[in-house]
């Protein structure tokens, strides 16, 4: 027996006037996705719990299995990891932007003009020589796409304890990071990170690109915003706790370090770009492919939420009917006799607040021994009315592994 | 106002194939499950948390309130307890078979023929004779049913954390009882018991009964295997909850174990035998005589979750329909205004895999004052659809409670 686990980040919505009330899922054309329901048994599901609005990182570790609330230790780490890097017990890891600021330190465009990877690639290779005053604590900076980063501290002593530099604006000053506790790792690391921006910002200032940058008439990249101060969670992998081999297809760095630490190998899918303009299909072949050798495979598809954010509801109809003819595909090629399917969202993305919301998102599972409900079709209304009823993104990973014979009893 | 909680043991299933992907309950004839149904208010339980399979020990734990993550210390002591053992607090205990093995320790057979009762219990007096190296530590042995038999370890720096002589199968040796954490209790505790097995098998090898078993061309019952370390779990007896009384007509010793550590009575019932062959009409008639002296009876019936374990779903159907005549007198015989009746399993046995499965199990509870719903059978699926929706194991016993007006407020 074998799984997959289909993530829609943000797919689920509130009702939108202009929809005459419905929701874009409710709206789409997507017969693959109420094949699921029709076959399968239906919920909602609180990723965290009823009315709290999950970010993407604690939602990926609660759809994992673990409780959030209690191994959640911040997004930094989990990004850096996504993002290639090696992040260590004790380490703190941030996400960063090259930015662009006045001599005052007013940001005017939180992503330098979304700054070219080979831009930022240039500008990093200078950034990696500057010298901490603390020899002890060294650090790793890595660009990743256009104008995103990840900082990793390494040492002993850090705290994820510390407020961002990032204002999440423009038009304000840069934040000096501080302390958020009394202790003295705290402390540590706020100085740590102010010191870096400070001389990251001198050898940005200075650099060349960022002059070809000027004479260009581009926003010059001359400093870099840190958020997210992360460690990487206590967890136990789920071949640990499960004894299977699982593996992730997604673009998302978030979803590949959340994924990662959890004991799942990665499988690259070209075409595969955690965008809008993402290649369905390759996906779709990729996880019937990456089924063979793997007990479960997580498949996320990032593309609703950008849209979701953007506000653009038309679009996300549009995505969520693609989504849906990739999930015809893996439906065709997979031998349904012997494959759990499940599929769900991180959160609620609303197309008004353009921001997650605490709303519980749609979940059914089909496979060969599910208890069949009556739901029709998936989406938020409709899977209200099915067989799970209402459960935590925590449930659905136990839930699967114990369809597919991996879990264990509890008690004797 | 009174209560009847009766559990189902394993009666819950996942659809089957040859039921035309119906489960046995679905398809039994179960006019009194559905008239609780009916005339109650419905919904779907996970003993523990949705898709983790219930051992019978933690479900029993849950099913009296209790929550059986932060209490459960392991099955031997509740079985201990059960069969009529003393355990005090700090005692360790385990459930243990006579079993045949070779010279070579090699498990020929885990239940020694099924050894007759008094078989068990001629060899059993010579066990007790056999003397601990160590003499803080006593130790009782007692044979229950056939093969079966529970060892109690009294004295002090005992642990629960030493892993199983019994492999579970026959062709592999008999493992070594080891300490599973670095305290000097576990490694205590593990070789005392290896030292009792060594010494339990010399008595055992030379002992009359076997030599007139070898006589008879049957196994000798020339080992005794030993699993599921537990103590006693530190818990709050209902009485003292609730300030209620209650008893328990059940015949399998681990319920009636979980049920006196919980502080309630235990109520003999003549032909009740925790097998298919049980008596289900002496156990009706038993529960309406116990309810006049108590405000609550937990009725146990076992008989389905064996013949799920053999995977035969013809019989379930039909010990499901006994069941439910078992009902029917009931249901005839209290004053159904003043009586609250709750029913329910303890988890999902399914007849496909013969094992306990996370699926959650329908519970229905019927009474003067419930808020009837409009499910009109009981069943796995129809009761998904009640006015409780899901509800977790350690939920139903607040719930009878406060029905029957012996609950406590919560705050002020």
């Amino acid at each position: 027996m074998k799984a997959i686990l289909i993530i829609a980040d943000g797919m689920a919505d509130r009702p939108i006037k202009e929809l005459n009330w419905k929701t874009p899922l409710e709206i789409a054309n997507k017969p693959s996705l109420n094949m699921i329901a029709k076959t399968g048994v239906c919920g909602i599901m609180d990723l965290i719990s009823p009315g709290i609005p999950p970010g993407s990182d604690a939602a990926t570790l609660a759809l994992l299995g673990y409780d959030a609330l209690k191994v959640y230790s911040g997004r930094g780490a989990l990004e850096a990891i996504g993002s290639g890097l090696e992040v260590f017990a004790g380490d703190v890891a941030f996400r960063c932007n090259f930015a662009t600021v006045n001599e005052k330190r007013i940001v005017l465009d939180r992503r330098a003009g979304r700054i070219s990877n080979e831009d930022a690639a240039q500008l990093t290779r200078s950034l990696e020589k500057v010298k901490l005053k603390q020899s002890h604590v060294k650090f790793t900076f890595k660009n990743t796409i256009q104008h995103r980063a990840v900082l990793v501290l390494h040492g002993s002593k850090l705290s994820t304890a510390v407020s961002d530099s990032d204002p999440g604006k423009t038009g304000v000053k840069v934040s000096e990071i501080k302390p958020l506790d009394k202790s003295p790792e705290a402390k540590q690391t706020a100085n740590i990170v102010n010191e870096l921006m400070n001389k990251f910002r001198k050898v940005l200032e200075a650099h060349p690109i960022n002059k070809k940058r000027i004479e260009s008439k581009m926003p010059t990249a001359n400093f870099i915003l840190c958020r997210g101060a992360g460690k990487v969670p206590n967890i136990k992998p789920l071949p640990q706790v499960y004894g299977v081999k699982g593996t992730c297809i997604g673009a998302a760095a978030l979803v590949k370090g959340v994924c990662k630490v959890a004991g799942l190998d990665l499988t690259c899918v070209k075409g595969a770009t955690g965008t809008p303009q993402t290649d369905f299909m390759a996906k779709a072949k990729a996880t019937v492919q990456a089924l063979e050798a793997n007990d479960f495979v997580i498949l996320h598809v990032k593309a609703m939420d950008v849209v979701s954010h953007d506000g653009d509801y038309k679009q996300k109809i549009e995505l969520i009917e693609k989504f849906d003819k990739m999930i015809s595909h893996i439906l065709d090629d997979v031998d349904l006799d012997v494959t759990y399917i499940a599929v769900t969202a991180d959160h609620t993305t609303s197309c008004i607040t353009r921001d997650h919301e605490g709303d519980p998102v749609p979940v059914a599972i089909t496979g060969p021994q599910v208890r069949r409900d009556d739901v029709m079709k998936f989406d938020e209304r409709a899977c209200s009315k099915g067989g799970l009823n209402r459960i935590r993104g925590m449930d659905i990973m136990p839930i699967l592994m114990n369809f597919i014979g991996k879990s264990k009893k509890f008690g004797a």
